[in-house]
């Protein structure tokens, strides 16, 4: 880059830089790994591209479906053009099974598969540990519009819908995952932020192992070598 | 009492007796108090008496407004026949501001008016401190139909209607409080549980002097006298 780039953010896994276009965003993908809000940090060799390169594949793969994405062009292996967005101020998360922060809040196995996909709603506030709320409280607190919170939920079923079925053919089952949404000037929603191994949980559907961010939260080993499997599964089940 | 009577259940502030008839139980309200998930215990004096008159006078309020409500008869001051219902393990929350957990979950002012009614699901489990969840949660995981969640916050709003305007003519603002509901043989939904300063906001609306079991957990005193002024109001409101 020849010109120097604002910083407008700078999160765990991500930096995001204004463009000379107030309706374009530059995305770097870093490879440093958090987990737990914070409280144990890391480091994930070739993290950043693998998450650039699945999530580029993965947004349009869900825009071939109709749904839309922040996504524009990608610059490099750890650099994307992405649509400038106001941020809802909620986390989304779809369940296909019980697993993780489900798992130890209610006391259930990991692993029982949800009769239906379970869509929840966290308040996106790293100072209160993001807190699971429900679209009520997003509703009447005046997050997102009663409008707003149903194609929410719409689409963020219809990235189930898509990913789950992808996935499934290259021996990947999307046990669940998490999406942030933007809003553009206009009032339109995208789904923003990454889908990666970072934001999702994938179990490979053979032998059960993770291949996900779950082996570095819980020290299972081989982090490096899973999120390499996952994308070469991505890579192989999407043509360039 | 002549008959000896099995001890069905035993919580923190009632206990529940079954009786010959097996679709009626006794509730025997106590004096104990708890706070904050069984961390702080304690006795409020009379405590018990409050909230079963309490309890069966809005009770028979609802009933008169088309609300079902288990409520059968009151045998003494502490001691009233209710109906025998499968308890759904849920609580649910309505509020008309933030308070209590709302504002620490979320980091807002106590008092915040909230534009509409939030209706609030929890999972009623003592050992994993009855954790916040979602309708969507209940639903998915079978814990009620779709139907009886609908029921649930439809009688619950109904509820917040009809006890917020009774309350405001006695000077009170109804800011919170949490319903229990079982279902009977036939499958039919009905408020359970107790309607109390133990389950409660009221704050006093010439004031803003809390009339509740706030002033036991945050221990400002005089909670036998605000128990004894709620009841007043209560009582005066309603011709026995």
């Amino acid at each position: 880059m020849a010109e120097v780039q604002e910083l407008r953010y700078e999160g765990k896994a991500k930096r995001v830089y204004a463009t000379a276009d107030p309706g374009v965003f530059e995305v770097e993908y870093k490879d440093d790994a958090t987990a737990f809000n914070g409280q144990k940090r890391g480091h994930i060799a070739g993290k950043g591209v693998v998450n650039n390169r699945m999530s580029n594949r993965l947004f349009r793969l869900l825009e071939q479906h109709g749904v839309p994405t922040h996504f524009i062009e990608e610059l490099s292996e750890r650099r994307t053009r992405v649509r400038a967005l106001t941020m809802l101020p909620v986390e989304i998360v779809v369940r296909n099974r019980i697993a993780g922060s489900l798992a130890s809040r209610l006391g259930l196995p990991e692993g029982t598969p949800l009769a239906q996909p379970l869509v929840e709603w966290y308040y996106k506030n790293d100072a209160l540990g993001d807190p699971l709320v429900s679209r009520a409280h997003a509703e009447v607190l005046g997050w997102v519009s009663p409008q707003e919170a149903a194609e929410v939920e719409r689409l963020a079923l219809a990235v189930n819908h898509v990913l789950r079925e992808f996935l499934a053919q290259q021996g990947v089952e999307l046990v669940d995952f998490k999406l942030e949404f933007g809003r553009d000037s206009a009032g339109r929603l995208y789904v923003a932020d990454e889908i990666s191994p970072d934001t999702c949980r994938f179990w490979d559907v053979a032998t059960g192992e993770k291949l996900d961010k779950d082996r570095f939260r819980r020290d299972l080993g081989g982090v490096e070598e899973a999120y390499a499997e996952i994308w070469k599964r991505v890579e192989r089940g999407l043509a360039p």
